[in-house]
């Protein structure tokens, strides 16, 4: 399946006029440049994880987003809590599984995640995804050890048990929803010396998937957009210092032409 | 009530020789940023939360700010407690309602803090400050989406009643006393692209309030403050991120010469 | 005992080519600056602090690093037990003493973490170094107030004591096992307006204890490395918000030449 330059452009057009409420349940290492990354893309994000409140801020919200990056015990409850009433609501739910496959706390935090309450996307690197099939794998730190071409396989039977999209994003990103691929080839190396750039395309994802009826297709635009914002930053770049900054200025300005001049989306 | 360039830069210069020590109770998304933007303008910030601590931080600092961004309950029993001793020790306390009027868990805490433990200063946007009078009105997540002008009244009514300066901010900021007020028109709209400026406010009026008696002078001075360093900042910014750099840079180089330029002040 | 550019920039291609996990139980003012400077001087930062997963974590790490930055009771269990099993793994543990002497809580707990499970380096200013030992010494804050020469007596009896490397930072950084002892006098006085660089140093032993079978030669690395970069970003920043983006810029680009051209090293 293509997708367009245009019609990303256009989802990136929507977001920044609509302006839509991303919730957040992230982890204390990214909460503040995923606030930010939301914010340059035009979103409006809230970042709450109380019991008390998570569900009157889903109601407010046009996608939550979770990442179990920092997890302890009160943090699930909440997460679920919330998954279950955006659910509910039918506002998609992004998943992160920071660190599946390293603890078997992650592992079975986002298996069970997934199980209880099915969210519309779930975006990791090789190894995070394959842990959530088996725990043959095993995963250095947070990083990706697994190659994204062989867990591509496992993000399909993924995608098809749990009935949702499937992000691998590595060199290339792989957006599978059962038997449709999108492969999108835009990203630096240098972005991997940024610590929490995973976790912002996922927060992304949260910003398109408000706008953008197809998982799918919102998915592609958020993985799109981060890669080509990661390039154009990585270009003028004296390092990862300046890539972080750099990186925010070009979510926020990014044209359609510079989507179209750089798009590398396949099929 | 006019506050000169020269008296702004006064207190500027005090928190620069004097190097106040701020305790902050404040939200995950902004303790790196907070932290900085004092440091940048010279005091000496403090993050503690701990109920077994916060009354020890409390005896060695100038003032203390508390902001609800992301609650939970032992985060509010630290915060009661260290009000409490603050106020019986004669620091000014600083109350961040951050997101009040947008869930129940956040509007009761406000409003439960201000009664227990009345601050100094509370400083919001039009939303959250609306918030702590009554629930008509709602907030859009932790954005403003009352206007400013509209929330002056509850602003006016909230701090006769609590004895304490409020400042609504917004393209405006109203800064209110009982009968006096004070207007401060310096910010850029870009500002509202970086996280946590907000709360930033919040925690340079716990800065100039260590260090200037009269809270309704600090929160001034803060405003002005903040407001000049942003336009500065997002003068030369090639977006939010390049922003939130160049406003720490400009909070460290901020010159009385800058201020008087600048400063766009109403009473 | 001399450590020459040579050997520390040995140390940096070490880290570079083996990317060593370095598990960060730390304080939630700095995860997100410390996870960039591991990643931007090479290696692979985790951060994890739940009961339930540190074991794991540290299974899969080269070193421990611990910070009490922002401590709750939940958290110094999970430090103590990941402590633990880090020395029964015979993995190096850093330990950074934020705030001791500030108040009673984070002395208690720096005393305890250090007499229960002895770490390989800590690494503080001189308030905090000197509240591992007496009470008598009063912090300003999480500043240091002591001059390092005073608490240079003080290191090396905790060093004798714990038979662990100490090391006082400041203008001149000390660096003491036992008998043995290091200065470094690069930095920059502009660091110190930059939130989490003293916390930013005790992630870097951990990189450098990763690579380098001496606890004393990883320290004096980390803290040369420290300054250099350090001064190297001070010098181009316009103030404290582009001197962390050029801090973590210059971590990336450090080469033997950087190194050898500024070392101020002493015995």
């Amino acid at each position: 399946m293509k997708i367009s330059a245009t019609e990303i452009y256009r989802s990136v057009d929507l977001i920044r006029r609509q302006s839509p409420v991303v919730h957040n349940i992230t982890n204390y290492v990214v909460l503040n440049n995923t606030a930010n990354a939301l914010l340059a893309i035009g979103a409006s994000p809230v970042m709450a994880h109380a019991e008390e409140e998570v569900e009157e801020m889903v109601n407010i919200a046009s996608s939550l987003v979770i990442n179990i990056g920092t997890l302890s015990e009160h943090w699930i409850n909440s997460m679920l809590k919330a998954a279950h009433h955006a659910r509910k609501k039918g506002i998609p739910v992004i998943l992160d599984p920071v660190g599946a496959g390293a603890t078997a706390y992650r592992t079975k935090t986002s298996r069970n995640l997934i199980n209880k309450e099915p969210p519309s996307i779930i975006r990791g690197n090789a190894s995070e995804i394959m842990a959530l099939y088996d725990d043959k794998s095993k995963t250095k730190g947070v990083d990706s050890a697994a190659s994204s071409e062989t867990a591509l396989d496992i993000a399909r039977q993924v995608s098809e048990m749990h009935k949702c999209v499937v992000c691998v994003s590595g060199e290339t990103d792989y957006i599978v929803d059962k038997e449709k691929i999108v492969k999108i080839k835009n990203g630096h190396p240098l972005m991997s010396r940024v610590t929490g750039l995973g976790c912002t395309a996922s927060a992304l994802c949260g910003a398109f998937a408000a706008v953008e009826k197809s998982a799918f297709v919102a998915t592609a635009c958020a993985m799109a957009v981060m890669g080509i914002a990661g390039e154009m930053a990585a270009e003028v770049a004296a390092g990862p210092g300046s890539l972080q900054t750099h990186f925010l200025d070009y979510l926020y300005r990014l044209s359609e032409n510079d989507i179209s001049k750089r798009l590398k989306i396949e099929d």
